[in-house]
């Protein structure tokens, strides 16, 4: 998994502080001191999946497309990491001197199967967790970084 | 996730078939057509994690080094791909304009806090499976299965 999900996270937290100011994309990468280009390149992802907006003019920029209570972890991962889970199974079953013929094969190899009952719970994790939970956990633990991101960003 | 994981989960469903008797590397790439150099090399990751030996001899070569109801799918997953997650964490909350403090750093980012409790739960449910109920499970569902692959590893 690459450093753009970490990235895409908090531009995802920082731009639902910042509601309803759009924010540029320089102007985000600024507060984490990111490689713009880099972060860009995930803002875009986000905006393919339709979880950010982006708006030009003097005004412009990212904000979230939907209420905070909409988008989950899920959402942002797969948006930058796509939905395709990290085992992949290339069938080995149906290879060399012993192979299962592709008609015994409809069902998951089930070596494969255990692999994907695995991610799902992992995927179930993401999804239960929305960026408004997100937001109600760190008003508890840090109250005034809301405050400061929202007044720097506006700056 | 490269392709080591799903090998070595076979070889290891393989070598649990074959025992007592031992199987060579290359007999084990053999049996589903993968590159025995690239095997090998998993095998070796195997056992320096402890669920594999190896002995050398003409009737030498890999087998379990415990009992299947003592390995689980996570032991086999995190001897090839190591025990880190996916997800990491650069810290990007300690950087930029509105850096926080180390001293109020001392739990991990909130949104961390996310990323790993779904790779925990990822980890759970590999954790619960071992190489002993995928036996049972393949005996339901290819009971000719374990057979075949013993026969054709001791020719």
């Amino acid at each position: 998994m690459g450093k753009g999900v970490e990235w895409a996270l908090h531009a995802c937290l920082e731009l639902m502080w910042a509601r309803p100011d759009h924010v540029g994309g320089a102007r985000l990468a600024e507060l984490r001191e990111l490689p713009a280009p880099y972060l860009n390149k995930q803002l875009q992802a986000l905006v393919r999946s339709g979880i950010l907006t982006s708006t030009s003019g003097p005004r412009g920029g990212f904000t979230l497309a939907r209420s905070p209570e909409q988008i989950t972890f899920l959402d942002v991962v797969e948006a930058v990491e796509g939905s395709q889970g990290a085992f992949t199974c290339a069938e080995i079953r149906q290879r060399g001197p012993l192979a299962a013929k592709p008609e015994d094969c409809q069902a998951p190899c089930r070596i494969a199967a255990v692999m994907y009952r695995a991610e799902n719970a992992w995927r179930r994790e993401l999804a239960r967790v929305t960026l408004e939970d997100l937001a109600a956990d760190l008003d508890r633990s840090l109250p005034d970084a809301a405050q400061a991101v929202r007044t720097w960003l506006r700056r």
